[in-house]
C-alpha cells in the first residue's frame, strides 16, 4: 500500500457506491494510501465480503467510526454518509488537523435558512458556515486549494453548473428562463434497496421525479446566483433513466443577444474552460453521450443555438459517480494537497 | 380471419415496426380482417419468416405493392412507408374508394412551404392538401370521422400535443415559453440497421439528437398554432433512451395566471379529456412512467405547477409504437367507420 | 366487473408481481369477475395506490385476509403468497367449497421428505398430499380438470419440463445426462427490494445463482421421474439476466438412438404438443427468443441435434410471469371450470 | 505520445470495437506508442471523427493499409480485421521484422482441414502453420514469449478454456461430458449494423445462436485436445444477452473421482493459476458476475461440485473486449517484449 511519502486518507461510509468508487480510484492514486475504511452497519466486514470482485491480495477491513483513531491515522478524510451526519464528525476531524471532504449535502449550502427549507431540519454545525468551500474545481479552484473543508457538489449540480457557468458568468442569458432537464442512471439512488430502483421496475421505463422540489435545486441556485451576481431561480427536473451510470443535463435559456450563433458559444465555452482539463467542449453538431464520460472524471459539453427561438441549448454529460461524486472529491484533494489536478483520475472511457 | 361483416384492410409497408404493430393489433380487432400485406423488399416472404413468433395457424404473405389489387380487395388501407411515398399511392387509393391512413409525414403538414423547409423537397400530391385530416383523435375527433384521408401524427407530436393542448386551447400559457424535452426508446428509429441504434452503442447511454431541427417540430407547431389561435414556435429536443419502447415528453411553459395551482390544472385537464378514454390524468404528485403505457393505446399525463417560477411542468407518457403510431391509426379507423373509438385497442399494460 | 353468470374469484397476495399479473389478465377474462383482493401489508390500500397505472374507473381495494369472507364471496381462489402460507389457508377454503390454485411451492411436491430437504421445514398440511395436482396443463390436463386443488408450477420448472417432457416420455434420452441451463429476467425475484436485484447491480451484468441447490430442482425431478418411469436426477443451474421478463431454458441430453436428426425430433415434439395450443414448436434452425413469449401464455421450443456429440439441445422460452406463473394458473382454472383452455390468455406478443 | 525508448506499434482495422479497445488501452501503456492506425473504409478520417469522445489533444488519423510503411514505422502490429485478411498481411510484416498479433481466426487453428470445415474456405498462408502460437498466456506463456506471430483467441474460447484447463490438464473429468453454455453481451457481434443486434431487437430478450456449429468450437477443441492428451469434442452453445460487454461461460463436466468436493477443486484451480495474475479464483459459494470483470483484463472463476450428480460446474466471467480480445493481445505483446505481463492492463473494474 505504498511508500512513506504517500498521504494517508480515510473513507468513512465506505460500503456504498460513493465509498467503493473512492476506494477504486484511490487504489490507483500514486500519492495516496488508504489508511482507514469506516462504516457503521458494515463495520467488522472485509471490503471483499461486500464487493467480492475487489480481490487485492491484501485485506481492506471496515472499522467502526472512531474519530480519534481516524484523526490519528489520516491526513485527509472523505465522508460519504447520509445527509446530516458529516456536520457532527467534520469539526472534530478539522480540530485534529485533518482535511475533510464531505460528499453529503451538509456543507454545500451557505444559507442556513435555505438548508432548513429544503432539508426540513436545522444544521448542527453552524460555525463551519463560511469555512466550507463548494467543491467544484472548475469554478472554485483557488478557494478549494486554500481550504480544509470541502462540501462536494451533488451529481446533478455538477452537470448543471458546468453547463450554465459560462452563460451566467458572462451575462449571456436571461437567468429566469433557465431550465435544467436532467436525466440520471439509477446508481444515483445509492445501494439501499428501494422498490422503484429494482431492475424489474426501472428497466425499460422512464419517468421524472422530485419535480419542482428536488433537493439539489438550492445548491444549483446558490452557485448560479454567485456567478450571475444577482438572485437566480432555476427550474430543475430530474428523471430516472434505465441505465446504471451517467447524467445528462439538457439546459435551456433565452439568449440576451439575438446575434449569437452556435460557433460563438463554442468559442466562449472553450475559452472559459481553457485550464479545465476535465471539461471537453464538443464541436458544432456533436452532442454528448453519457457513455463517453462513463468511468472517467470528464464532463462533455455540447452547444446549440436555435435561431428560431433565440434560445441556447447546452447539454452536459458526466459519470454521476465519478465527476458527479468520488472523482470530483479526489480532484479537490489534489488541489488541496498542491498536486497536479488530474492525478489518479481516469480520462478515457472504455467504449462501447 | 373473420366473418363476412368484417371490413377488409390492407397494410402497405408491413415488415417494419409500424407494420408488425398494425398486424398484431388488427388480428385482435373484432370488425377488421387483414386482406393485403404489401411490401417491396419483403414481397414474396411470409410474415412468419420476418417475425418467426407470429405463428398464426395460417399464412400471412407479403405481396408486391399492386395498387389496383389493393384497391379491389380493401376498404381501408394503412400506409406505413418512408416519407415521400404515400403521396404517390394515396390519390389512387382514394379514387378507388378506399379510406387511407398514412403513417408517414406526407399528409401531416398543411403548408407546402413548411414541408419543403423541413423535409428538403417538394411534396407531389398538392391536391390532397386540405382534404387530409391530422389524425389525433383527442383534438380532431369529428373531422377524422368525416374524412377519407388521415395524416397520422408522429410519435413525438402525439405525446407533445396531448400535454400542451389544454394549456394552449384555454390560453393558460405564454406560448413562446413552451419547451418540449422529449425522450424516446430506440424502436422509434425503426428496424433499419443503424450503428447508433445498436444495443452495444445505445445501451447504458443517453444523448440528445436533432437539437433545434427535428422534423417533428413543424407538425407540433402547426397544431399548437391552431389551438392557440396565433402563431406558436416551440423548442423541441428529442433524446434517445436505452429502452425499446416508450416516449416521455416533459413540457415546460410559463403560466399567464400566477394564481393557478397544480390542482387547478388537474381539474382543467380532466375536463378537457373527459370524453377521451385513452388519456389518463394522474393525481397530484404522481408522475407518469413510460412502462405504464407500454403495450397500450393510453397516454398518461402528470402535472405540476411550480409556485417559485410560475411555470407548469406537464409530463406525458405513451407507447411510441401504439398511441404514437399504429394504435392511433386504428383509433382513427374506428372513428372513420363509425365504430366505438376503443375497439381492438389495449388499455392495460403488462407490468412490470 | 361483469354479468351474473361470471364466476367470482379471489386473489390473496394481490400486491406482488404474481398478483398484479392475475389482476391484469382476469380483468380481460370474459367469464371471471374479481370479487376479493386480499393482502396483509397492503390491506386497506386501493390497488391503484400500489399500481397507479391501473386506473379502471372503479376501485379495486385490497382487504385483509378473512378466510370466511373469501369463502363466501369466491368460487375460486388464487393464493399468491410466500412459501409456507398457502398450506394453512387452502384446507379451509376447500372445506368451504372453493377451488384453490396455489402459486407457491406448498402443493407442488408429493413427497414430504423432499419438501423438508429442500425447504428446510415440515409442511403442515399433510392431508392434502395426494389431493393436489401439479398445474402444468400440457402434462396433466385431465387431472387438473378433475381437481379442486392445484399446486401451480414454478417458472423454471415450466420452461424446463415443457422442453424435457417429450424426450423423457418417449425414452429418447439417457436421463442422467440431462442438464438444464436456465436464464431468467429479474422479475422472477419478486417485488421485494433486494440489493442484488437493483438495476444498478443487475443491469449490464450476468451471473449464476443457487448452483446445485435451487429449490425448483426437486419439482423438476419429481415430474421427470413420473414421465420417465424411473428415478431421474437433473442438473439445474439458474442465471440472472439483465432484463425484466422472460425465461430461456437451454436443455442438454444424450440421445439413446444416434440415428435421430433434428427433423425427427421436431416431428416428435409437434405430435406430442398437438393439442397444446400454447406450445409453439419452431422450424429447424430457428431458436426461441424470450421476447417472442413476453406478454403471452406461450412457450416457444427450438430443437437441434448435434451429430458430432449425439446430444440434443432443446431451448424453451416463456414469459416467467405469465406461462411461468399467473397465466398458467388461469389456464388451470379454465380447465377446472370446463371452459376453453385458452380463454382470456394472450397469444400474441407486442414486438419488439 | 511518449519518449524515445517506447516501442512503436500499429493497429490495422482500428475503427471497430477491437481497434478502439486497443487504442484506449495502449494510450495508457507506459512502454508503447501508437505509430500507425490503419483502416480501409475509415482511411482518411481522424479517429475522433469515429469516436468523438476520444479527444486527446493531438490527432490520431487513420491511414490506408500500406504494408511497407507499417513495416517501417512499427515494431509490433495488431491486426484487427475480418477473418481471412490477416493471413495475407502477416507474412509480409513478419518478413520486415515486425511482431504480429492477429485478433482474427486466421492463425488460431493448426489443422488446415479443420479450418476449411468450419470456415468454408482454404487458408492462404500455409507456411505460417507451426510458427503461430495460440495467444492464451495462462496456458502458453513460454511459447508466446518466444514467438513473433500470435493467433489471439476468440472471446468465447478464452472464457471456456480458462474454465476447463485445470480439469483437462489434470485428467479430472470425463472429457466427452464437457458442455459449455456461454452467454455474451452484444458487443461481441462487432460494430457493423445488423438488425438482430439493434437495441430494439436485442434488449429485454435472450436467445441462443449458432447452436452446434459456432466457429469458436474447433478452437476450443484444439486446445482441450492438447491439454487432455487425447481427442476432445465439446458441446458449445453461445447465447446473446441484453448487455453491452461481458461473457459468462457455464461449464459442466462429470468428475472421474466421485470423492472430490468443491474445496478440493478450488485448491486445484488456485494452484494451477498461481502465477496468472489475471485469473481470480473465487471462494466457495461465490459465483462470478460479468460486471466484476468489465473494463479489466481479469477472468473470475467460480466452482461448485454437485455431490448429487458427481458433476462439476465451473463459471468464468471476462470482459469480452478486453481479456476476450484487445487486452489479451496486449498481454501477449508484454510477454513477447519481455515486459511485466500486467503492464498497461486494468485490474480493477468500476462498480457498479
Amino acid at each position: 500500500m505504498g511508500g512513506s511519502e504517500q498521504v494517508a486518507v480515510g473513507i468513512i461510509g465506505a460500503s456504498g457506491y460513493g465509498g467503493v468508487q473512492l476506494v477504486r480510484l484511490l487504489l490507483d492514486h500514486p500519492l495516496v494510501k488508504i489508511s482507514y475504511l469506516g462504516g457503521e452497519s458494515s463495520a467488522g466486514k472485509s471490503f471483499t465480503e461486500i464487493y467480492p470482485h475487489l480481490q487485492l491480495g491484501w485485506n481492506l477491513n471496515i472499522e467502526p467510526i472512531d474519530i480519534e483513531e481516524i484523526g490519528k491515522r489520516c491526513q485527509a478524510v472523505f465522508l460519504s454518509l447520509p445527509n446530516g451526519l458529516a456536520c457532527d464528525l467534520a469539526p472534530k476531524l478539522l480540530d485534529m488537523g485533518c482535511k475533510v471532504l464531505d460528499l453529503s449535502a451538509d456543507y454545500r449550502l451557505t444559507n442556513l435558512d435555505t438548508y432548513r427549507t429544503w432539508y426540513g431540519k436545522d444544521r448542527q454545525d453552524v460555525d463551519a458556515i463560511g469555512k466550507a468551500v463548494y467543491g467544484l474545481p472548475e469554478l472554485y479552484r483557488g478557494n478549494i486549494a486554500r481550504s480544509n473543508l470541502i462540501g462536494c457538489p451533488g451529481c446533478y449540480p455538477t452537470a448543471s453548473l458546468l453547463a450554465l457557468a459560462p452563460l451566467l458568468k458572462q451575462g449571456l442569458i436571461d437567468e429566469e428562463t433557465a431550465i435544467i432537464d436532467a436525466k440520471s442512471g439509477t446508481s444515483g439512488g445509492g445501494r439501499q434497496a428501494k422498490t422503484n430502483l429494482l431492475l424489474a421496475e426501472a428497466d425499460n421505463s422512464l419517468g421524472a421525479y422530485g419535480v419542482t422540489h428536488h433537493r439539489h435545486t438550492p445548491e444549483i441556485e446558490q452557485v448560479c446566483t454567485e456567478l450571475a451576481g444577482n438572485e437566480v431561480t432555476v427550474q430543475f427536473t430530474p428523471h430516472l433513466i434505465p441505465m446504471v451510470r451517467g447524467i445528462l443535463a439538457t439546459v435551456y435559456a433565452n439568449l440576451r443577444d439575438p446575434g449569437l450563433v452556435t460557433e460563438d458559444l463554442i468559442t466562449i465555452y472553450t475559452a472559459f474552460y481553457r485550464s479545465s482539463k476535465f471539461v471537453k467542449i464538443l464541436p458544432s453538431g456533436i452532442y454528448p453521450q453519457t457513455k463517453w464520460a462513463c468511468g472517467t472524471n470528464l464532463c462533455y459539453i455540447g452547444i446549440e443555438v436555435d435561431p428560431r427561438t433565440q434560445r441556447v441549448i447546452v447539454m452536459s454529460a458526466i459519470d454521476n459517480l465519478i465527476k458527479g461524486q468520488a472523482g470530483q472529491a479526489i480532484q479537490c484533494l489534489n488541489l488541496m494537497m498542491g498536486w497536479e489536478e488530474t492525478l489518479g483520475l481516469p480520462q478515457l472511457s472504455f467504449y462501447p
